[in-house]
């Protein structure tokens, strides 16, 4: 179908809906924050109601139309890239929140929520929304849930999955499911939707959720240790988690704080540089787990895992040490890094800093490359700069020829080549190494059963067909 | 198939499985807690390793043969019933545990490591297993995976599902597949595990796990509540909710203590009778939080929600406290009570004890009815208990009539009917009350998806046709 008879037949069959052809705007709700894919949807919808989804599904059953979802764009593996004609499914308009139940601890969302938004309204009840990460101001709840969002606290509080009380969806069936609503017990067979969290749209959409709140923390602090190796981090994680209660623990590397200090986004806080640090968050409780803490820090200086250290005193201390962390992404933003995503088991980390530094010098000798991540996570986003005399095409097709290398690494240590970022259209390829060819049969028969047209997401995680 | 050309057929092409025909042990290894099923299983064997698991199911896809798997046989639900002929594979002797991680907080189970024995293991670690409920003495880990098991402290640590890091299965097409290791993250597609879990074995064989530990909490202790009447229980645990993190929130009424009492299993709390009684559990980190918990409790006697209270001063106090709720269903077993496990929302719980009980004063009149549960989970234990006069027969049609009216209520207010049990055969005549026929087709053709031919537990949760 042409792409204005399609709007024509489209507005016909749903009245009030909002449908969008223009290019530009097209251009932009058919694309995320990768930058490997030419957005081409032939139009993008924003429905305000989960009926008008459902009609939309139906409409595009019937009219053999494939359709992608589209919240707040922010993936970083082509999950909710329209690059093949596809119908966008836009959920901007339905951004209704509430009420925040606070008995239960849970509130209301549309897909269309922004996670800041959640957050902020969290806290407006003295409640929490935990998860959270660098494009929290701009993800939508819907994408959250479909990605099952990690980020920075997933130590202490998991990942989306664990802040989903119940869901609706609309099946590729065209169907409304209504998932549980609230309930904390509910053992009535399969819980279909677990299926739905991390499925990238590929069986429905999440039209609405759910979500569940927590108490605040009481009194954040951080400590950020100097180590003198990678190897030191593991070591220096095990000791604290054995001991207190961790809320974060992040890592990055001097050269990763440099392009921050360089910024001018913060403050280097220590006199001489380490190659490594490790940035650990903890409820002080009215500064009486400063002690432990220090007690725990010089063990760790006399172990020889730690050259320096610093901790927070106040509240501004604390934000200043956090945006050493959280401004890594935004330094290097410029220089469009090839981004790793990928996560080991925690007792395998000093084999995997002992395997991966070694593959990545001799690889990459001419690139620069940035270390971060969440190392209580065990999961490192291992960031590749391209040098400026090499094309994009060249960097991309020598990127991915090392991944393979690094992917079998991960793979051998039992790992994912995917921690938080989703497959999407980028990783598909890589999956084997997480996944075996008998799991991903196993999923390909269960989209069938959600999604038996093949047009939720197609070719997103990976092919209909082996 | 006869059973002694079976157990000779199975004998020759599994080398070393055990397989038990002896009727004694047959009955035993055939049904679980509940008493309404016949057992009447064909031969009884008990693998050693997830191989001889695979063997067990390709032999049976080869004879279309039946399986039911069989844990600690604690079950309420008759999810692990064979009353129809079936072959049952027992887990006792997959009952290997360790090694625990320290650094991950993990322990890797076999599917027939008891629930106490991973509790023990863990506290030798420093660590803690947190899923506990009154049958952890004999219920196995594949089971309590397998129906997703609460209990006590699933207000502060959820179910079963929270804490499986990764599991191994075997499904009903004779296929292994590892789930994920002990990675906290890995979008990968389609998380395969959440299936399992839950899934009563009508799936696949869940043969091993990697379990999750925490911390141990730091000095428990409890307050006990003495509640004029039930709406004012609601009222009391949302005031505490939302001042104090509670570790478990237990609610009976006095006709429940009552029999703890009669029975030697503990003392009487206070000096006068109320009608319910609310058991908050809370950590007490050296006793600085007696002082809020004691604030509350002055807040709820003046708004006339509670009549008296008791707190735990010491280790001896607190399992005082503690017997009088867990010794309940002790206290009235020899009475073989019809056994309620519902849930509602935790708002929802007013509207619930205004309706239910009147329903149940009408409906029961001639029965003396226990309550008791998990009120900060909204989950409802309601002990319905024969009279003398009555037949078995009688008794059990009426408490049927009977929950029809009650789960009426249930499914109004969004609430489950099987909040922790499960469904198995007691209560698929009851699902439509908790899930639509929408989504009990989506669990039929997952089912169909995993076990091909239908032999892995058929008839529990659902028919496997309509």
């Amino acid at each position: 179908m042409k792409k204005t008879a399609l709007a024509e037949a489209i507005r016909n069959t749903i009245a009030e809906l909002k449908v969008i052809v223009e290019p530009d705007a097209m251009a932009r709700y058919g694309t995320d924050w990768t930058s490997a894919y030419t957005p081409n949807p032939i139009a993008v919808v924003l429905p305000k109601k989960v009926e008008e989804v459902q009609a939309i599904v139906r409409f595009a059953r019937q009219h053999k139309l494939a359709l992608v979802p589209s919240g707040g764009r922010t993936g970083l593996s082509g999950g909710a890239v329209a690059a093949g004609g596809e119908l966008v499914v836009a959920f901007d308009r339905m951004d209704k929140i509430g009420p925040v139940n606070t008995l239960e601890q849970t509130v209301v969302c549309q897909a269309g929520v922004v996670t800041a938004h959640l957050q902020q309204c969290a806290e407006q009840h003295g409640l929490l929304y935990p998860v959270d990460f660098a494009s929290s101001g701009s993800s939508q709840i819907g994408g959250n849930i479909s990605t099952n969002a990690g980020g920075i606290k997933v130590m202490r509080y998991g990942m989306t999955r664990q802040w989903v009380a119940g869901l609706t969806a609309v099946t590729g069936a065209g169907d409304i499911v209504r998932l549980n609503s609230s309930l904390s017990k509910n053992n009535t067979g399969y819980d279909l939707s677990q299926l739905f969290i991390g499925a990238e749209g590929t069986l429905g959409f999440v039209v609405e959720a759910v979500m569940r709140l927590t108490r605040q923390p009481r009194n954040l602090s951080v400590i950020l240790l100097a180590a003198p190796n990678s190897s030191a981090l593991a070591s220096t994680l095990q000791l604290f988690r054995q001991t207190i209660e961790l809320t974060a623990c992040e890592f990055f590397s001097e050269q990763a704080l440099r392009y921050v200090v360089d910024k001018g986004l913060a403050t280097h806080p220590f006199a001489s540089s380490s190659p490594f640090y490790a940035l650990m968050e903890f409820e002080s409780d009215e500064g009486q787990m400063l002690e432990p803490v220090m007690a725990l820090f010089e063990q760790a200086v006399q172990k020889g895992w730690v050259n320096d250290g610093v901790i927070s005193q106040n509240s501004s201390q604390y934000h200043s040490l956090w945006r050493c962390r959280e401004c890594i992404g935004e330094a290097i933003a410029h220089r469009r890094p090839h981004k790793n995503d990928i996560a080991v088991p925690l007792s395998k980390l000093p084999q995997f800093f002992e395997a991966v530094p070694t593959v990545v010098r001799q690889a990459y000798a001419d690139c620069e490359v940035i270390w971060f991540g969440h190392l209580g996570d065990g999961n490192i986003h291992l960031n590749v700069l391209k040098p400026d005399s090499w094309s994009q095409e060249i960097f991309a097709q020598h990127c991915h020829d090392v991944n393979q290398q690094i992917f079998a690494i991960v793979q051998q240590l039992g790992g994912s080549i995917s921690a938080e970022h989703g497959v999407g259209l980028a990783k598909k390829g890589d999956l084997h190494y997480s996944r075996t060819t008998q799991e991903i049969d196993l999923m390909r028969a269960i989209k069938q059963v959600f999604d038996p047209d093949g047009i939720m997401n197609p070719g997103k995680i990976f092919d209909s067909t082996a």
